[in-house]
């Protein structure tokens, strides 16, 4: 396989009214929702394939495992920044990890990694890499 | 037409975590979700056809309007009643009323209408409303 | 009370993956909470009090009405604008229309309108506007 | 410390409409919503002491790690059973596993666990567990 460049690539963010709870903070399954934001922001402006694509050529990304864990809170109506990139690839299976960062102190509101396995739409069982996707995740 | 006999039905659900919004309420529009989350139950439970069933026909509902009057917030884990009926169908729309009240006091949460249109999943256009359907939904 | 300028404001959002609904477009419940976080950005951006100063003077904005009509779909990862405006302020209530359009071909995905009341964080009663924010909102 | 029972409750509940996601299964992220519904009901019901119990306290429990890892999806309107049980008590932080399983089959859709965190309410730290807390959660 050719070789992982780790590159990492940034989306910024805007905390909406829906994503805040009783402690008017970012409710914690949100946090996932914002990096799986980010990834189909990056799936398509950085390694140039959108998930409509991904979609349109009978193939869809699932999670198969999140790992989070909260540093700081975010508030209301915070911007916040979304740093990913693919540490591993194994089988069907992409290991991307992250990291959100408060914009206004760049301090860590929450980092982890999640795994995520592309699946055919029409069997629902994960299918092999493509080699064509396998070379724009190098990067 | 067969007439319509606008029985009411009525689902209890319960208030989640994530609903919950910074004042400690539930976050308005949720209530809408709550009024889609009856229909699914009262679609296969009261009026005998699924929304699956009509997935499995081609066949999906989508909404068109919806008006939704807010008199006394739910809250935290709280237990409420939506009731629900067919006021009037007109082509491809059903108009549906409800009303949620708590499960406690059994006074009104919140009040209002939705129109449903019924679209054909192929050509995502409005549909006639099946005879058998109509049938099921004079009730 | 000063006249109502009634001047219009807008908001560029995006389709977040938690937004999409079975249909593989934006759930419906998903345009208020658009409605929502444009308001919260032309709150700060364009009348000059955050939701945030509210909450700081013991104040906060709940929804009272909404109403909405579903005009075209949103879609996968889809850009768009929320138009609002502030068209009449009767007691402790606001009335504000908006129309949510696609970003690339201008048209109405959902137009409709909300009424919102000033209500005390510590009755959790309306609450007459205060001039200054009545100042700020005739623009 | 008084020795972890360790004993495991189960709630029931149904997947919502708004829980759906582009591939007609629950999105991702609500499994940890429904891990926090299951702990709301179960800290009332069975450990005899709800989440508004300890916000009158000036207590809050906030989630410090998610883990879940994704086995078989849920689909619309599929009702699942969430079991939870106290796994370690660390200083503040407790941790909870969990196991969500598919009601029809038994099989298991999602399981894992979170580390949750005693707050103060007012100094928003880590407070440590009271002591008659530390007795309802030894079951």
């Amino acid at each position: 396989m050719i070789p992982l460049g780790k590159t990492k690539f940034t989306t910024e963010l805007q905390v909406r009214p829906d994503d805040i709870d009783l402690f008017r903070h970012v409710h914690s399954s949100k946090y996932l929702d914002y990096v799986l934001a980010a990834r189909f922001d990056q799936m398509e402006r950085c390694y140039g394939m959108s998930m409509q694509t991904f979609l349109d050529r009978g193939l869809g990304w699932v999670v198969k495992v999140s790992h989070l864990e909260y540093k700081r809170a975010l508030g209301i109506a915070e911007k916040f920044h979304v740093t990913t990139w693919i540490e591993d690839v194994r089988g069907s299976d992409v290991e991307v990890r992250f990291d959100i960062t408060k914009a206004d102190t760049n301090k860590t509101a929450c980092t982890g990694w999640c795994v995520f396995t592309l699946i055919s739409l029409t069997s629902t069982r994960p299918e092999p890499i493509p080699d064509d996707v396998l070379a724009k995740y190098a990067v």
